[in-house]
């Protein structure tokens, strides 16, 4: 079941008419197809980016929507270009980990390797994939053909590291997975994690930095950093009106540490 | 009436997922919806940019159009989410004075408080009604559902403080309220200030700058800076295929006076 | 035949609403268009790049589309507003050459001045034809509407002077046209140039760069600069996840020199 329903995801950016290019593509094949930008501006081979905006979208498309991601440094080489259907929805990239946490917890129907190049275009180049292969096999997904046409099952598809989150002892151990445009610090810390500690007694450190206690909302820093759970379910620390990466310079991958205020110094 | 046609206008940058979520809620609840970014670079924070940027557009859209406006320092605070019906179109945002000069000297309808939790995303974040109050609600009213029922009628709401242009005399004072992607300085003096100097007599100053008469389009600058009347019918002072903003260091704020040459030195 | 299909592409940013602005009067006149925007992130005024990506993504269009390419510094003067027909598409903005690439080497049908002004917006600014004359004249196009109604035939457009390679001997002369938003360094050396000289065997240097033989794809590139064909059919210099602008300073203009590797030093 399709809706015509296609998103892209992407770090070409906004500068190049390489995502106009696909659409170009897209609507060639499915002139009915609609298209949504989810967004272009990944930073340049960043597929953690890329993973966590989908996986924090994708589950509110509806059913029938193909999401193309296209973070693709390993292009031309020998890495597999795959559909994959999913919970009712196609996604469709290369086979380098961009779906992980989109995939993360999901049914995962039929995954197929694109080798039928029937459904690409041709010349096929060996530099954008996202033209050549992904725009027209999404297309032809849109109109509803099977994407099992469209090459071999495969069982196993590369995994991106996920840095976990610890536990050691007294204390919970994340870090920062991503920093959004307001320059907001968001962790791989979940509030499943948190639980078992009243919001008013978390204790959040970061480097130099540390928080009392965690804040509904943003609107609710005026005095400093604040700590808060987002809208992805996920601890953010933020500045209120400023930027907080700007300010403290902290930047992906730094460690962030989670005490129980009443049993912690 | 509705078209199902929707705008976006944000200060969510075109970094992160969060635009394109927004549009997976619209299109889960309309399918047929069209959805039309204004804008996503408004600066963060920056109602009075927000206010130009959907006070010059939004009259260009047709009747029945929806135009969900988030620039919204203030959510999960206790500031209202409002829908407004004003000349046939909507309005959908936070109580902030977002959309005040869309609304300026235009016929206002019912104004209504989003309080009828029926037509959000639930649970609901306290840190993204962009995507689970407005979008969901601006989806509705593109279905024709009525905005009445979305929450309680509201007759106050807030207003963006404006500055005036004054007169003291001989001179007109107004000041640069907008700095757009060239870096022309946009003022807030209309064209119906000036009606009463003929343009070549218009005496523009800006800190060290002095202009003299009006010219009609970029074109005729090629001598350095220029003052014109600009497509929203303001002020503007540009510098021909150059960036006026970049080049004499002016920002949103910086007081402009006018002259009449023919009277005053 | 029209399809409802229309592109834009401007130099007008995604800060500002000018682009959304387009939109509505769009839809406002055929609320069944369907909008894609190629780019809006030419750097200001720069005709080359315009003309680079819409030659390089009109022709994965299907034919009926209607293009509309702002980049337009000489707007509100008397270079003529332009629609033309081509291979079954329609071209709608300036007379500056920002077609040049698109229409080269593609037949051509009627070319029309947009000089009847039932088709533009009223009152007609002199500072945006983007939202006065060429975002209504595409609204009408993409209704069926003939060209041939909205103003007198013309014979002759401007052409934007592009770069010649040029053959001195033994080597090949072309330069730098374009650098994207990776950083890659995009010349005006097409396949057909090279087609003499064996891959392995072609010896590309810029300034102080020398690269040896041409990759087929980014990823082959691990150890350094690579030059390889790009997706446009043209000579790229590109540094494997990295910015080669950024790295080796190169800008537009930089020449680019080819020696075939067995005859020269």
């Amino acid at each position: 079941m399709t809706t015509g329903l296609i998103t892209l995801t992407t770090d070409f950016g906004y500068r190049d008419p390489f995502v106009g290019t696909m659409k170009g593509v897209i609507l060639g094949i499915n002139p009915h197809a609609r298209i949504v930008d989810l967004t272009h501006g990944i930073p340049a081979q960043d597929l953690m980016a890329a993973a966590l905006a989908l996986g924090a979208s994708t589950p509110f498309f509806p059913e029938g929507t193909v999401h193309v991601g296209v973070v693709d440094p390993g292009v031309g080489s020998e890495r597999r270009a795959l559909a994959i259907e999913s919970a009712g929805q196609f996604f469709v990239g290369p086979d380098n980990g961009i779906f992980t946490l989109a995939l993360k917890g999901k049914e995962i129907g039929e995954m197929v390797e694109l080798s039928n190049d029937y459904y690409h275009i041709k010349p096929t180049s060996k530099t954008f994939h996202g033209r050549d292969i992904f725009a027209p096999v999404a297309a032809h997904l849109s109109l509803g053909t099977s994407h099992k046409k469209m090459g071999n099952p495969v069982k196993e598809i590369e995994q991106l590291p996920w840095p976990e989150v610890t536990k050691d002892g007294r204390t919970i151990q994340g870090e920062v997975v991503y920093i959004d445009g307001f320059g907001n610090l968001i962790t791989n810390i979940h509030e499943h994690n948190l639980k078992t500690i009243p919001t008013e007694h978390v204790g959040v450190s970061l480097g130099d930095l540390a928080i009392s206690g965690l804040t509904p909302s943003y609107s609710h820093g005026q005095k400093g950093y604040i700590a808060l759970i987002n809208s992805w379910g996920l601890l953010e620390i933020s500045l209120f009106k400023r930027n907080a990466q700007l300010s403290c310079g902290a930047k992906i991958g730094k460690k962030v540490t989670i005490r129980d205020r009443r049993t912690a110094p």
